[in-house]
């Protein structure tokens, strides 16, 4: 029987590359259910091609616009809430999550709550709410499988090993295209600048937050909650030429690494037919013809949203769900030209410091701190009568 | 209960690391047979500090000098047929095999033949007669854990793995000594300058070997028995840091390296504690310090035996034992000076040219082709009237 996928954020740059990867396998994926924000007419392209019974328009906006009818789909959701009635009522053994930020978090917590395995490219709600997500994943007994290029190193590099002989995860990151640059040098930086990654083609959220180094900083996070280790065994190493894509040291000293070209249809592809491997008919690595692969310790002084995002995981409860609505909020104002690339861990510090954080993470909780965090940021933003 | 272990060779290069692992761990290890070639004093101490049942001494010709009493045993071995006796009489849970050449596989086979789990770091055996130890092991339910840190590299990376997912296995090499230098220039090569690895200290055969790559041919044979994988499947790649041990890459384009620190005692502790790690106190890899990783391809024009133990495999049968055989002695032939460096291959291919090989791979079958090998080789050197 093929594996019934609903995916989630199907209009973005990994739906796409899911679908990619869906569309070489037609004997062995079905697409059930596509989810897309606002872009509709994506959305109808890829319901006339992969059929799915259902679909899903998250901006309600746009809803009058999109009918059953229109997609070629048996019933057609709409809104936030659509995207998580979607998760529940159509029947599929995966949920692949590729929404941008915390939105995602209801549809996969809906997903599990179902007794459907999640494959989680989206960072935000494990970021958010890793406590939640996750023990609701071992009440149902339900997977949850990293998407995310370095947790499925990770992920890879842990099978058939003891999780109580992890002695330190070395998460690798590029250094962004930034990278050696001091922080002076970096007060001018437009969004298209900070969106111009330089070994990974992504969306431009991911880019801008590869570009602060906050991408790593959500990364330790997730890896926290998905490999159930403690933040002082994850550490960053920087490696320009994101080869390795992340490695797992073990207490006796071996270190295992998991090596791939930079295309994220390879660690999509794994989550999806985990715990087998299906030949890709994609480019291999050569490494006789790669640069020398270097590595080096990251500067936190030039990156502070790397030790930002720290210094939440250490705090706990709501402290990271508010990092990261405020980073998102900061994001989103700096891609709109309303707030220089250097006042992003501004805004995060700010709203680190003075949003008061749950202790306990509920769902209520971590919305409570979400929104909070996005009207503490957008205020700040505002008020700081910011000029680019 | 502790891990029962008989050590042979245990006064060599991998011997005595072997040691200083059980030393580390005298709650966890228990060592109860040790066998040593003709180092009688070296014996003397090691069973004067590890206490061990049974010792044996295989060099027949020392046999007077060791008494059961002047070892403070309980049972002494003599020769090479005391060393098999010693195997299967005493009780152990795991035989590492650490003995030099060819002369290994009696013993390896009486391990497995009693049910005993063997961790081989002696190639030989596994190269002259692979089909045979692994059909016997099969046969008893034995596992044949590797203790080379390539194949112990491979090992690791295939853990929760599947096998038929494996799609190339890259052998790394350091290049040996003599990495970059043309052929011509090598002519003068000294026994000592051979012998001195650029990243790994060994004993005086091995580090031959590595200088005319033959070791990364025997390694290839080494590990088609071990992981049960084709020859084509199987590739050498020079990374002369010596970080990354080995690499395999899966069917869906993912790579799994293992790195670690160039010392013997990690991969010996491994074989030892399989399936489980234990903290090891030893130095860790700080990657961050390293210098940077390079891979190239090796080049075969440069290095003849590597095209000649690929050969020998793609033959099979007595092939790898003659190939082995002669190469052992011509080896030995250049320690003592008797035959120049670039020679060793010469002598290699010619007893593979010319040497009957027997189809089939039995006991007697392998021996004869040892010896033959042998005795071809030192006709061959000394008819050649060599002169270094």
């Amino acid at each position: 029987m093929r594996t019934r996928i609903i995916l989630l954020g199907s209009t973005g740059s990994i739906g796409n590359s899911a679908l990619e990867v869906a569309r070489r396998y037609p004997d062995r994926f079905e697409i059930v259910g596509l989810a897309a924000c606002s872009n509709v007419e994506g959305l109808k392209r890829q319901c006339a091609e992969f059929r799915p019974r259902s679909a899903a328009i998250v901006d309600e906006t746009l809803a009058p616009d999109v009918t059953a009818r229109a997609l070629e789909v048996e019933k057609v959701y709409r809104g936030s809430e659509g995207a998580q009635a979607l998760v529940v009522e159509e029947e599929a053994d995966i949920v692949l999550a590729a929404m941008v930020g915390a939105a995602g978090l209801s549809p996969v917590l809906a997903a599990i709550r179902s007794g459907k395995r999640v494959a989680l490219a989206n960072k935000e709600p494990l970021v958010s709410a890793g406590a939640l997500i996750m023990s609701e994943a071992r009440r149902m007994g339900v997977p949850v499988l990293p998407v995310d290029s370095e947790h499925s190193a990770i992920f890879q590099c842990i099978q058939g090993q003891q999780s109580e002989e992890i002695y330190q995860i070395h998460l690798t990151a590029s250094g962004g295209p930034f990278y050696q640059r001091d922080r002076a040098s970096m007060s001018g930086i437009s969004p298209d600048e900070a969106a111009n990654h330089p070994t990974w083609d992504m969306g431009r959220k991911i880019s801008v937050d590869s570009a602060t180094l906050m991408n790593k900083g959500l990364e330790i996070i997730e890896a926290m909650w998905l490999f159930d280790v403690a933040l002082d065994k994850i550490g960053v190493v920087i490696h320009p030429q994101s080869i390795i894509h992340s490695m797992v040291e073990f207490t006796d000293g071996g270190i295992l690494a998991h090596l791939g070209p930079t295309d994220m249809k390879f660690p999509i592809q794994y989550a999806l037919t985990w715990p087998e491997r299906v030949r890709a008919p994609m480019a291999r690595l050569d490494l006789t013809t790669m640069p020398p692969l270097t590595f080096a310790k990251p500067d936190f002084s030039e990156f502070p949203c790397l030790r930002l995002a720290m210094d939440a995981a250490h705090r706990g409860g709501g402290a990271p769900a508010i990092l990261n609505a405020a980073n998102e909020t900061a994001v989103e104002a700096f891609c709109e030209g309303r707030l220089p690339f250097l006042q992003i861990s501004e805004v995060v510090e700010a709203a680190l410091d003075q949003v008061e954080s749950p202790h306990e993470v509920t769902f209520d909780t971590i919305m409570e701190a979400d929104a909070a965090g996005r009207r503490f940021a957008r205020t700040f933003i505002d008020q700081a009568g910011v000029r680019v």
